[in-house]
């Protein structure tokens, strides 16, 4: 891991995290899991619901594998849209982000119907030149409401 | 207030401009209306809704309470998300931008539904090497179709 | 036409492309079709359903007028999202976009509803130093469930 270079100005970096979620997330929406975890670090942490944790590339591959059986019997187009990312250099030379998540679902002669609005915290890292999640937080609005 | 330096292209501003509307709206949607309102400048102008018009930050931040006390028995929380920036630097050094704003809002035991949707235009100025709202105007597109 | 210069990094021209998409469909979302057709190259190619394909600026905006015809009796503001855009150089010096599209209709009297939800793909080139489109097409997630 190289320590993002923040000294300057995070901004320089905003395009960059732009694509790479744009990247990463069309594979997510495709479906293609071993290439979305391999966004992550060798041992990359993907928290996605409270109480759930996957760790390393293997264990995300898995848990996404579990989550989606729940789309077997429900023929869906699921889109993941990330924006207003802030983005904010860490002393040990990694990078947070906190982004608003929306999901859109599609399903078959039905308008498009939004999913959980989310709010994202990451934890990115430059290894080999690239940008890589060493983690991923995941925390849903409507459980912020609940008693 | 320094010109914004718009001489060579704008499009080196728009990674700024979108980290800057990030971090004002996670304030907003945090209701961190003091902090929201040191986003504009002393004398910033703030109009969210036809014939009301906020000056400066203590009178932005007294329109913002006043403005959420409709949400004192409505546990919601609301994202405001901005999107299709458009930016013209202005002769007087300050830079127009002209862009879709769209408010999603999570209440307990429902679906997220769509707010309104809205064009903004806001007048931006560099003081102290920060970007700031001079100004806002917000334009609710259902008013557009009003007879 | 140049070559875009992707050599180094496409991350590079992220912000020139969001910029021009945001500037493009604020001129569609304005039904300024000769303004929108001119994003377009002379020869450029536009198709926004399946087996329907316009070629070049005045074909575009004839398909633009015709489609819109179904709003004549119907008044509404659309308003085109773009994001999660990604950008692959081609050999031929062409950018290819891929990304996410989503249209938010409001109607008078009514919540904004969700339109299509889409994944769209461009090629752009660089014409007297400002970007076009010399293609989109544009695929709707609903017809990726027909039977």
């Amino acid at each position: 891991m190289t320590a993002i270079d923040t000294r300057t100005d995070v901004t320089s970096l905003y395009a960059e995290v732009q694509h790479f979620y744009a990247r990463q997330m069309q594979l997510m929406d495709r479906r293609d899991f071993e290439a979305f975890a391999a966004t992550f670090t060798e041992d990359g942490e993907f928290s996605h619901s409270p109480g759930q944790l996957a760790r390393t590339r293997p264990g995300i591959v898995a848990e996404l594998v579990r989550f989606h059986r729940r789309f077997d019997d429900d023929p869906v187009v699921r889109r993941h849209w990330f924006n207003m990312i802030v983005l904010d250099p860490q002393e040990d030379g990694s990078l947070r982000a906190t982004y608003y998540a929306y999901v859109i679902n599609t399903r078959p002669g039905s308008e498009p119907q939004p999913g959980p609005v989310c709010v994202v915290t990451d934890v990115l890292v430059r290894t080999d030149g690239v940008l890589s999640n060493r983690s991923r937080h995941v925390r849903q609005d409507r459980l912020l409401l609940e008693p």
